[in-house]
């Protein structure tokens, strides 16, 4: 017998998404599903939405040359309880609360044998390349990709740790920061927030949050910002070589990465800094190549993070040393409106869609 | 007294190097002086000599505008025996043979301070800000950089071993090579040939030499490569996907870093990988800035090496682990024409000085 | 309907292994069940076989009490040929040449979210704690723990790589030997001659081999030693501080672990060095506590190794740049007979069972 | 001309110190005279004045056999003003507020060279080796080894940086903290306080303090402990156990390191799990060799710091991020007595001298 489910589905590229009903999926080996709870909407998903990213030279990098099928059920920030389990699934029980890790690997190329899935070769993401959170139920292939919650811990702030928070996270941690750095964080919206508290709480740097918009880096100094920079007002370059001693920013973690960003951080470079590339706006940067061996620089692609990171996240969040923004909550119905509404730039923080 | 001593120096840009009499210096505290036996002759000495670098959009990027100063006696790479000591110097006896480490940094920074002169953010190197080893002596500022070598070790490999051996050396350490990576090696001219032998020693990669040469490819495989493709003759993205199960290299190693080589580089790239910038020809790179994160690939610039790296590689040279090649030998009235011949391309392997 | 297979069992500890009829089983979900050519027999057999080890004070550990149950299949060191597959199981097809990963964790703690599955806190590995490879088939309970092999490796030096080899490899990882440094290796038997095969291939560290028999200490040298001291004729610590311009060894990896041998390693130890712990034969060590900060000493145990290491190692033996050594073949029906010769000192390199 | 300055000295061994009349040093090349404002007192330094330190079966281990030569005048926790310089010293001029680094090595071998100069083959630590801080001036042998220090740093807390607060710094690093790790500090005393000042900022980690003094562990709470355990009240273990679902520490850091702490801190450890000794109360552990690899355990000797963690720790302490507390001041006449109040367990935090 089928039992249906409701899910928010993406079924042609920038048009408005259509609720369907599937057919719950039945948990084989050691597949469990997830009763979801609150699903994060996240920024890549307006990509998915849009059908793909803006590439060098005008080209649009389409999301179907990666792999994405549609229609598709976007969402891979999901919190839930556990509903149903596989014969083999084990180390759970109906009813435990728990976080998806969505950043699924074939779970034989080296980047998953090093646990670093969200790395791997042949990606089969939830919510991108296979069936995502935007629905009552999601399938969720192994135990392994489950983490239990405590009861404390708010499940919509559960939900966005598996993605916005995360992608900080691992974007801090590549960061490498050290105790007397000075690391300038360049966009102060979701993730932005996020790696400011994820520096504050780890690292012992000096935060410089970088940003065009006042109200965004009130909210940013409030979240750990040592320093911050309106770089409308002012020309960040000279800023951040006046308050580093004219040496430069020992890093710079740049989540917005457009053309007119990274040109920016690279000029604001101390010898021997890295700059962290995190955001999906994209374009091109014309890069002088001397000056990288010369300089010592380092131009770092993060993306996303692994399952013992944000299982130290989960550890973080349940004690409140790491507090998750969550700003908006929808209904499924109105997923079209939650995305819509991040994509004007209307959500500081995150929204999130309970089911 | 003044006891005369003779040097090569660069007195104008692009004109023939003068011979002249200099002051022995005296070496005061922890100073020391040393008698050179070998002087190795670098690219990097070409620059010095034509005043600069290519950066971006045809700008030349002047030494002078870096700090360096002229009449400068070049030459970084210095082998040779210890003559007088300062007070304070200790470690060493009159007659100890020794090579030089030239990367020297002001000693107080953070990049001095964790062991990384070379990265100095106010380096004082030899032969590039203060007087270096186109002479009969040099003047090391403390026994600190200073790295005794055995007998058995011939003076002429020992000397280029402080740059482009050791240049070779960070650069594949920089790669972070593991036992089944595949690097790509662009570039087998003195320091392509050595980071091969470097990667072969002690990674266990497979390594894949690129040139456009077909004779330094048949020495890059005597030298250890895998595998070799010649750029001129075979599309090298193609060739490296058929070598990689179609995924792509681990790592790139790139000893000329020009626009063109760069470009094809992060064509060739896995998911996670690296390239590796160390040569000085420069130039710019157009860089797709989305597929950084989404790819999650790393550029990063590599520079000469540290103090304690050159000990090691002192101790592989020892036990003839690593074979430094030196195919050229002068006097040091004979400077302009070895640093001619090796902007012609007319020195595979390294010239030295003897003077 | 039942299909038997014949298994070489330990049914009571000390007595002769039973062959019993088990019936083939069924893999479910991504479990994939194995038909086995080949299974090492490792020295822990021997101690599943005594139901125990020596721990302190003449006390006897049993297995019994970390877990172990009887009657037990053993057998960790597995290759063969997928049979059959579940079906969620995938990346592999009926026929494939494989090895087993036999490290197996609950895929949910920390270790095991870091990649280090072989250090869960609570294993489930075959042959141990679960049915293993003393046998024609067995049942591996995921696609991941599976690694494809090309058919140039002959399967006999495929099966010991996932113990015997992979136990040298991570031990001489956790030596973190740099190109000078001089390292003892303890025990020149199966481990500890890939050991020194391992370390000549991967590091440039000049390795001293130590052990009591002079046709074991040849076999070393031919593997790859630098030096031997025979400890039953020289004094080691002396010997070792000849060798060392008399600063001791940077590090010791002891595949013996016994009171006597653990007492000579720590006399022999530079300032900094590192004993990395291997061996199960056991006893207890009167520790000097304040020699261990004062001399920043490090005591490390090491045990098995990690997925993606065996990866890296099953290319290293591919590319015959690490020769894992197999002396003796036996049928299943003389297990018992293969691991009373191993008990006996008989064995040297690693002996093998063909189902 | 002989300007003399006034030092406390140890000239007999467990006799009162000596106020002796001394020459003030003279820099010359880089050395750099510096007038003291503070001067930390040490537990170590009880360890000289009563001539060495408890070893193994019942043996002492004399202060003089490790190098240690009387009379001296102890004290490496320094800081005060720049005095005179070196005529090749540079970097500083009078006047500068400094702190100074005095675990001084020879600056050749393989630690000095890989920046861990505290770990020195040869070392030539200030106040152990040679003349030290209780006196008028010291004599530090480069620019190398001083860190400017703002005016806002007080200069009391400033002296205790480069020993109490480095040790526990550097412990701290060495036990690799995770932000879900379970840590247990024994000892709250000056350094195990400063231990969880720098773990709380710094790493996530939940700490778990353990004394036998309430008072201790009340002022440990204060400084960031997560949890406390009065080790007379209560059994350890079993508490440890309790706190951590029965999985044990992840590491355990040991500020007393005696036979009888040492020994409950192995009961105590997670598979995987690391103990860091750093006290030097000494004596004998029996230890357990088999479970070192079967728990893949390890012992991690930790002593003093380097450089470039001093330079971190000075930036935390100028941010008011750490918090040294110096509880104690003394005269420089006062040394004896400030010995043994430290010796009588009588100074929580710390006592300087102020010459």
């Amino acid at each position: 017998m089928c039992v249906p489910m409701k899910a928010a589905r993406i079924v042609n590229v920038n048009e408005p998404l259509q609720i369907q009903q599937l057919e719950v999926p039945k948990p084989k080996g050691t597949e469990i599903l997830v009763r979801i709870a609150s699903s994060g909407v996240c920024h890549s998903d307006i990509h998915l939405w849009e059908g793909g990213y803006e590439g060098i030279e005008g080209q649009f990098l389409k999301a179907t040359d990666r792999g994405v099928r549609y229609p598709l059920t976007p969402g891979h920030e999901i919190a839930g309880v556990v509903e149903t389990m596989g014969e083999t699934a084990e180390g759970f029980s109906k009813g435990d609360r728990v976080i998806v890790y969505p950043w699924i690997g074939d779970g034989i190329c080296p980047a998953c044998r090093a646990g670093e899935e969200n790395l791997c070769d042949k990606p089969r993401s939830l919510g991108i390349y296979t069936e995502g959170g935007y629905a009552e139920y999601v399938l969720v292939p192994s135990h392994r990709y489950l983490i239990k919650i405590r009861d404390g811990l708010d499940i919509d702030l559960a939900a966005v740790l598996s993605c916005s928070v995360l992608t900080a996270y691992t974007a801090v941690r590549n960061a490498a920061l050290e105790p007397d750095s000075n690391v300038v964080i360049v966009g102060a919206g979701g993730l932005g927030l996020m790696a400011i508290q994820v520096a504050k709480a780890l690292t012992g740097a000096r935060i410089i949050a970088l940003d065009i918009d006042d109200d965004k880096l009130q909210i940013a100094r409030k979240n750990g910002a040592d320093m911050i920079i309106n770089s409308k007002k002012d020309d960040p370059m000279q800023r951040v070589m006046e308050l580093t001693d004219k040496l430069g920013a020992d890093a710079v973690i740049d989540f917005v990465n457009a053309s007119k960003t990274v040109e920016t951080d690279m000029q604001m470079l101390r010898r021997r800094a890295k700059v962290v590339l995190v955001g999906l706006f994209g374009g091109e940067l014309k890069l002088n190549l001397v000056s990288m061996p010369t300089r010592a620089h380092k131009l770092i692609g993060s993306y996303t993070g692994n399952l013992r990171d944000l299982s130290e996240l989960v550890s973080l969040a349940e004690r409140g040393i790491i507090k998750p923004i969550v700003s908006h909550k929808f209904k499924l119905e109105q997923a079209t409106e939650a995305l819509q509404m991040m994509k004007d730039g209307k959500i500081i923080g995150r929204g999130v869609l309970n089911p």
